[in-house]
Formats: structure tokens, C-alpha cells, sequence
């Protein structure tokens, strides 16, 4: 079973907009047993919408489109669907009510404008959006046993999420056979991509015609994804044990998590396992280190909180880092972000307390310290750990980094 | 000029990795006055590289394609472009001692698979990526003039972002003549989508024929986006002007930004043009309404700091937030919101201080308090003002609309 979507939207194209619902919906497709073969990102443009959406109906069953049903002159994905079926607008009731009640959420009326959100195809089947005054829309394509499918979702994200959880990937299963698939994950950690390849060539060889192998890095870390796609569930989960099996006598040194998908959610991990509580003192990532890592649910069973010192004043003040140790060494140096570890650590009554302070740039750079130079610093009770970093690339890129490594030396220190 | 993207990569489609790269790579084309018509994502297979590349061609003078470069198995673009260019491998000797340069400085040493990063067809121009192995390749495809251009690009977003910057744009502008385009963003609040269609429609039907306009709608804010195209930059600058001298009187009181892409830029503008200090305090958004604010070179002009009160006793001890708030109201209240924005001013010693409460989910909620329940505070020395959301979606979404919230509230608190 093959799926394509077609993500609509200039703001998209324009690049004012990352797109994050294509990762979203893959994730959801790929778990339900559906290949996603194509994402495609077009514009508010009739042509484009129709020679896609043809393209796309050749490559696959199953055609999700996101975006261009606001209530706006720029939005026409409607009314091309509505040509493309063949088909003609009517007022849907159920639509129109949940109109109604959205805009009385937020104590507004109904304008003509607004109701015409309300008005579908006649030959789709209405989804109810409750999140939102655009409908879902599922067509179904004649020719063919089970007929291929098209559906079409609103772009704002919050909306589509709940729309494919709870309406569109249920009736997707239902209305396909869907072949099982399985991925497993594996974090590798200390080990650059080509080397591990060298390290797992023949291995990966051998592995059966069931099971792909991918490498997913990322800064700091390599993960590994190995898929198994078939029909028997139960075989399937044997040769993947089977293949992790044989792997860790060659590679188990480099893997620190299985069935994660990032550091934080190893971090989480580990720190819960261990029963122990982090503290976090960020200069240069500015909130970063803390908000990747309470992004994930129950981050409040290990994490007690964090001081984001921007200013030398706060990194005294909240985190009692010497007014000498500023003076003598600088903001940006190992004695500074020793402190600021230990401050936290102190100051929060955590077990670990970790750090960053560098120059994230773009300005801020010196000849002795350019713009990535970093110091990031791990503090338990035991012990300080420290690394000078020199991230490439530009801000993003460092306090991306810099949250990588600052997770990872945190990660060996409660391995360790 | 039209460009189109490829995206290449099986994280890309399994929806392991957010698309980051197309909406980098569109910024930058479109600020040299090339459009983009469209982004493909497609995985590693060399049938969806060849047929999406014969269809790219079809539809726009220049494609770009990231990623399948490394030096893995599962890697193939090299190859297949090779093919499709009907050319061969070779040693390229400046990219062989870069990859040589790049190893060198993580320590180590070259092997036969990295030593295969530097073989390019015979038929490109290799250009030098000197922040990573894989060499940027630029194949010229004969049949018109000037030549149609495909450049393929390494996946790895600050290698990507790089080459394009410094490299690549320049090598196009200069291979091609191009339109030039004008963008203007104006950011809305306070007014929802249709309402502001309703408002303005007159005024957009009179639009000339080069302008284009585009509703972008994020939460707690509408980004309008006029787009003027033309070959005369005077005469394209000169209609925005006059298009921007008719909108004011009609919706000038809804617009809070002219030039801005989001909220966190607005509140840059304004605490630096009105010479203010800002810090923050944050329970539910873990960091974020911080890490945003850092995220923008730039920020220690204003921000001094912030505390993640994550738990309770942070809120008691970094915070000054009294225990018999936090026991007769809760955590997530307005007393507990307005103590810690008052508590965080204070300790920091800033002109505003801002703070999150409330439950992100999935768990914590109550029938009182439900998942998206939060209290927002600012305070400055003349007062404190607080809000209640009821965010609606995930853990994501409460902790999005939360910051864009408070942004929003600080930025009304700073005009007025």
C-alpha cells in the first residue's frame, strides 16, 4: 500500500513556513503499515493542484492533501477537488454546525464568508473537523478494488494531527489491506557514520530481504533504522531480534538506546532510570537545552528546572558563578561554565547540573574565541566533566549542536 | 525563472526528520528572484530520483537536490545523476584533499569508503564543500540556452546552507537572468482571518496585476504577505508603497509589524527601540518563550535571562513565589502566573518580567483544570497584567500557542 501527499500552500514554497506536517503525517502513515513514496509541496496554483494530484494517482492508493481550504481568495484547493471529481459545492449541515459552534468558541458570528467553509463536494464523505471550521474531505477514485482514495485535510497542524489520528487513518486501515510494518531504532554514539558502516558491512549483508537498514545521523549521534516489512507480524519481530542479536557483538560498545528517536528522550530515559534530577544553566543556547528536553511528556519526573543566565549579572546573581572567575576568564570559558554547573546544581538541589556558555554568533567572535566556540560542563556530586566544542555553521547550528554534545556528555556521566 | 527542489532521503519520508532544508533553500531563491514551483521529497531509490528529475526538468529551468550523498550504502545519488548524465566517475583531487582537510580535523583518518566522498562524474563542475566530505556537484543540461542547471547538494542543513550562500545563488544569478521580486510582511493581531478578508477585500481586488497577496496565519497572529514581481525594482517598490498608503486606513490598527516574520522578532523590535530589559519566567513552556527570544542574533541587547521553574520548590526558591500561593491556588493560577512574572523582574532586575503556567498534557489535567490550561503574566513596574488560555491540541501545540500568546501580551503591555 502506497501513499503520497501533497502539501498545499505558497507560504510553504515561499519558505515562510517549515513543513512539519509531512513529517507528521508520514510518521502516522508509516505506523499504520502505509509507504509514503512521495512528499510534494506545491503552491496555491490550479494547475499544479490537478497535474499532481494526476501524478500522484499514479504512483499510489492513497493521496492525503494538506492546506488552501481557508476561508480566503488564495485558498482554491475546494474548489479545484471539486472540478477534479466532477462533482459541485453544496452546504453541508453537520459542516455548517460546527462552523457555528467554532466561531461561538471564540464569541464570533457567522459571516457569508465563514459559511462558506461549510460547503463540500457532493460526492465526498464529510469529515467532521472540531478543531477547526474546515471540513476533511474523503473522495474515493472509481477504476479500480479498493478504490484508490483522496483525502483532503486542513493545513494548520493541531487540526490535521487530530483529524488523521482519530478520523483518517482508521478508515484508511479499514478500507485497505495494509501490510505490516516494523521499525526499530537504534542510537549510536562516539562512532562517525563511515566508520560504523566499515564496522557493520558485513552484517548488514547479510541481513534478509525483509529487513532495510538506514543511518539517520545527527549532530552528535548516528541513528540506525532497521525495517521490516511483510505480512507476518510474529515472523517479522523474529528476524528483527534475530538481526540485534548478532549486531551488539560487533557494535554494542557505540549503542546507547534502542526504540528512541532522539537524545532528549535518552536523557529522559536514563535520568528516570537512574532516579535522579537534572538542573539546567544555559548562556549561549538560551533556553534550548531545557526546552528540547521538556517538549517530551513527564520531563517534571527528573527535571526541576533551569537558570538561563544571558546576562554576566544573572549568571552571578541566580547561579553564583565568581565575579573573579567573569573577570579573569570571561564569560565563555571552562572556569565560568564549571560554575555555572555547579551553581545549578546548588541552587535547584539537583543531582546533576549541566552548562553552556560560547559565542553562538554571528557576532561575539574574537580571534582566540570565533563565533562557535562553546564550553559546556556536567556536574554531579562526584565530579565536573568538561568539553570545549567548536560548532560549525551558523547560531542555529551552534545551540543545535551544543544542546547534542551538552545531552550526550550528560548521558556518559549517568552511564558512567 | 523557476526552480524546483528535491529532496532526497528515507528519514525525509518515514517522517524521521523535519524538512528543514526546503524552506531554506526557497528563502534563498526567492530573495534572488527565483520562484519556486515546487519541493519533492522523495527516498533513496534510483527510479524516484530519475522519473522526479525527468518531471522537475519539465517544469523549471533550475532543479536543486539535497541529500543521498554520504558515504553509506544506502547513498545513491551520486550515482544515479552519474547515470543520468550518461558520465563517469572519477578522483577529484581538490575534493580529495578536502575530505582529507575535514577528517584531519576530527583526528582521523582517510578510508577507501571516504576516499569515495571525493569521485564526481566526469561531466559536473565540482564545487568545494568546505564544511563537510560531500562535494557539491553543478551538471549544465544541454538543449537550451542559457543551459538548464540541476545542482546537487549534500543534506546536512549547515553544509547545504552554506554552499547555497556562498556558492550556489551567486553561480545562478549569474548563469540566468532573473525577475525580480519584492515581499512585504505585515503582521495582524487581534483580528481572526475572515474577518480580516472581509475587512480588506476592496482594497485587494484594486491590487495591480504585479502585486500578489497571501494570508499566512499562525497562532495568535496573521502574517500578510504582498508579493510584487516585475522586472522594473523601482517601479515594483514605488506600487507596494502606494498599496501599503491605502491598507493603513482601512486595517493600520490591527497591523503590529511591517518587514517581521514572527513574533519574536516583534518583540526584539520593540524592546530595543523602546530601550527596555525583558526576563522570563517559565513552568509549561519548559524554556521555550526563551529559547525563542535567543534563537535571534541579537538578544542581549534586551533579554537578561529567564528561570525554567519546572517544579514547585523552584518556583519557591529562584522565584520568590510564596508556598501559601502555590497551596491555596495551585501551580497553574493566576496568583502563581503573576507571582512568578513579578518574582523573575525582580531577581533579574529587568523592566519586564513574563511568565507560563499551566498544564501542556497529556497528563496533569483536571476537570477544573483541563490539558491546556494556562495562566500568562507580565509585569513591568507600573503593572501586571494576566490571561487565561485554553489551548487547544498537544503538548506541542499548548506550549506554541503559549509562547505566541505572551509574546503578544508583552508586545501590547510595550506599545501601549
Amino acid at each position: 500500500m502506497k501513499a503520497t501527499i501533497i502539501n498545499i500552500g505558497d507560504e510553504l514554497l515561499i519558505g515562510q513556513v517549515v513543513n512539519t506536517n509531512a513529517a507528521n503525517m508520514s510518521q502516522q502513515l508509516i505506523a499504520a503499515g502505509i509507504d509514503v513514496v512521495g512528499v510534494y509541496t506545491i503552491g496555491d496554483q490550479a494547475d499544479a493542484i490537478r497535474s499532481t494530484l494526476d501524478n500522484c494517482l499514479n504512483m499510489s492508493e492513497i493521496v492525503l492533501i494538506t492546506g488552501g481550504l481557508g476561508p480566503t481568495k488564495d485558498d482554491i484547493t475546494k474548489k479545484v477537488l471539486c472540478d477534479f471529481f466532477h462533482s459541485e459545492l453544496y452546504e453541508n449541515e453537520e459542516a455548517l454546525e460546527n462552523v457555528k459552534k467554532r466561531l461561538a468558541a471564540y464569541g464570533r458570528e457567522l459571516t457569508p464568508i465563514n459559511r462558506q467553509q461549510s460547503w463540500v463536494p457532493r460526492c465526498c464523505t464529510m469529515i467532521n473537523n472540531i478543531l477547526g471550521t474546515a471540513p476533511c474531505m474523503w473522495f474515493e477514485v472509481p477504476g479500480s478494488t479498493p478504490a484508490k482514495v483522496v483525502v483532503s485535510l486542513p493545513g494548520v497542524p493541531f487540526e490535521m494531527v487530530n483529524l488523521m489520528q482519530s478520523e483518517v487513518v482508521p478508515r484508511l486501515q479499514k478500507h485497505f489491506h495494509t501490510d505490516c510494518i516494523i521499525n526499530k531504532n537504534l542510537l549510536v554514539q562516539g562512532i562517525g557514520e563511515s566508520f560504523l558502516s566499515d564496522l557493520i558491512e558485513p552484517w548488514e549483508l547479510a541481513l534478509p530481504d525483509t529487513i532495510r537498514l538506514a543511518y539517520l545521523p545527527q549532530p552528535g549521534l548516528t541513528k540506525l533504522r532497521l525495517t521490516a516489512r511483510g505480512t507476518d507480524e510474529a515472523a517479522l519481530r523474529r528476524q528483527l531480534d534475530a538481526a540485534l542479536k548478532t549486531l551488539y557483538p560487533i557494535a554494542g560498545e557505540y549503542i546507547v538506546g534502542e526504540d528512541l528517536e532522539t537524545l532528549p528522550e535518552l536523557v529522559a530515559q536514563r535520568m528516570c532510570a537512574a532516579g535522579l534530577t537534572l538542573a539546567t544553566a544555559e548562556s549561549c543556547t538560551g533556553g534550548a537545552v531545557a526546552s528540547k528536553l521538556t517538549a517530551l511528556a513527564g520531563a517534571s519526573d527528573y527535571f526541576l528546572g533551569g537558570v538561563v543566565s544571558y546576562s554576566n549579572a544573572v549568571k552571578e546573581s541566580a547561579l553564583g558563578v565568581k565575579h573573579e572567575t567573569l573577570m579573569a576568564h570571561g564569560a565563555v570559558s571552562e572556569e565560568t561554565a564549571r560554575e555555572m554547573a555547579c551553581g545549578v546544581r546548588e541552587h535547584l538541589g539537583a543531582d546533576f547540573g549541566v552548562a553552556t556558555t560560547g559565542i553562538a554568533g554571528p557576532g561575539g567572535g574574537t580571534p582566540e574565541k570565533p563565533v562557535g566556540t562553546v564550553w559546556i560542563a556536567v556536574a554531579s556530586a562526584q565530579r565536573v566533566v568538561t568539553k570545549k566544542l567548536q560548532c560549525p555553521g551558523r547560531r542555529a547550528q551552534v545551540i543545535e549542536r551544543t544542546c547534542s554534545e551538552l545531552y550526550g556528555l550528560l548521558i556518559s556521566q549517568v552511564r558512567g
